[in-house]
């Protein structure tokens, strides 16, 4: 395997003073509707509001003093791209975020208020691309992509390290898969720390990618998908489809309407605020009850960055 | 002292398996924009999702078997019908709740999934009045006072308790007060557990029947109020106010724009979700700023029953 055990236990070394160690809540009367014991992890608490911060401190907190000093750059309209920002600051150096010209107002400040400099393209493929390479060449500084980077994966495990780390012993642990970076981290944190506890994914059948990868055995990156669940637009690198194909048990995939009650719920029940994308999973268990039924399951809340303004319900 | 040292130590003791001990959040960004240190004791995650299921679960568990026999009755539309429904059903018997016919489905129908009965009246003092007299004369049940009673101040005060068993060591502590059971309650635990730490009261300006009545030292009930903070429109009762005129060091009023600015700021940095009335100490923290600069300050989250389809932003 390319990420060793030893470089996850690095990470969380690494990382550990940077970043917030979530709490872990337990919601009895979810456990009641779903006739489970669930173990939500946090990481709508965590720095920038989302576990990106993670990946992002343990890319570039690994570099030495002189990597660091031309700063570092990424694409991305959303929390990966609030905690390169954040990140950077952190070390001390500058953050170089290519994004959309269409990204939302509330986003641009957030990235601005940590002091990186954006730069704005159109909102396609090509030209982001084109783009970064300017910024790249310009500023020399260090790419950090969202997902597809061992050291972004190693980073994210160390979500779920924490919670073996905290001796849950579950059954299962559940997260959404967009990029697949969180997702791959997890598993094989499972892989290193919990052996027993079996590794699921959740994910909009809007932007299935990751289920029809699964099932066909090689990428097939989604076209236009429209979920809800934005930060899970993204189609799965070669890197996390790797680590995933070998080490995931099963992926879920649930309706935008299974989606927003999910979210729903998480909000009246546990009285606090989570994304769309961090409810697939929720609604994964509550769409598979038979499955799930008296587990103990970890789910990762995976961020808690929305416009209060244009709620879903 | 009508409420002692060993009643509030009791309290806890008695309700400490009913309730949840809940958790104590802190925000950086927060603490930031007011230049404090400031420690959130989140109610908003108790049972009900309000602090009224302490006051309500001390009296209730505090009675024998016969005398919990015939049940418990009390007038509420709001958190307090669902703490004595809950905290009933708990004890293995009935709830009476008297409630407008105008209460938002919603609470009726949380009251409803405790298995507590609804009485239903038209909405004026007097018709609750008569409603609540035929209710207790029917059912034999005992009256549980939403906040005039010392064992509701005594349950109340168990949520300071905590906060000083967990030794913040606190300058200020500051909840809202409506009723007052929370305000008193607060107030007599700091007296007797954190002698040093000052007690703050915030209340809405279109609300401000303690402030008054704290000013011309006598009881002085509003009239016709109308907040966003819908807990806290009730007026102040005798016991609540001999308490707080006694102990409280300051009430300082808010405006609405300042409450939903407050709420606002919870919900978007702490991601969290609390109610209207819960977020007026916040309001008041940023309205004197100067008094409040560099201390060590308390603030009770007391509720996060809100609707979310009706939010203020």
């Amino acid at each position: 395997m390319k990420i060793k055990k030893k470089d996850i236990i690095e990470a969380q070394l690494r990382i550990n003073n940077i970043i917030h160690q979530t709490p872990v809540l337990k919601n009895q009367s979810i456990n009641r509707i779903t006739n489970t014991s669930l173990f939500f992890k946090c990481e709508n608490f965590q720095k920038v509001g989302a576990f990106k911060m993670r990946g992002a401190s343990n890319v570039i907190f690994s570099k030495t003093k002189k990597e660091k000093e031309n700063g570092f750059a990424t694409h991305s309209s959303g929390n990966h791209a609030q905690a390169v920002a954040l990140a950077s600051k952190l070390a001390g150096t500058k953050a170089h975020i290519v994004m959309p010209n269409n990204a939302p107002e509330i986003k641009k400040k957030a990235v601005e208020s940590y002091g990186a400099k954006i730069y704005y393209c159109e909102n396609n493929e090509k030209a982001r691309d084109n783009m970064c390479k300017n910024v790249l060449k310009k500023t020399k500084s260090f790419f950090v992509h969202p997902y597809n980077d061992y050291g972004v994966i190693a980073g994210q495990a160390t979500c779920f390290k924490e919670m073996c780390d905290d001796g849950y012993n579950l059954d299962y642990i559940i997260t959404p898969v967009g990029g697949g970076g969180l997702a791959s981290g997890t598993a094989i944190s499972a892989k290193y720390f919990s052996p027993k506890t079996k590794i699921v994914l959740a994910e909009p059948k809007n932007a299935d990618d990751a289920y029809q990868s699964f099932l066909k055995k090689r990428i097939i990156p989604v076209q236009n998908p429209n979920t809800i669940a934005d930060g899970l637009k993204t189609s799965l690198g070669e890197k996390t489809f790797e680590i995933i194909i070998k080490h995931v048990e099963n992926i879920i995939t649930v309706s935008e309407e299974e989606i927003i009650s999910a979210m729903k719920l998480i909000w009246e029940r546990m009285k606090i605020i989570c994304e769309p994308s961090c409810s697939v999973p929720l609604a994964a268990v509550l769409k598979q009850k038979k499955t799930f039924q008296n587990k103990k399951i970890g789910i990762i809340l995976t961020g808690g960055n929305v416009d209060l303004k244009n709620l879903p319900f």
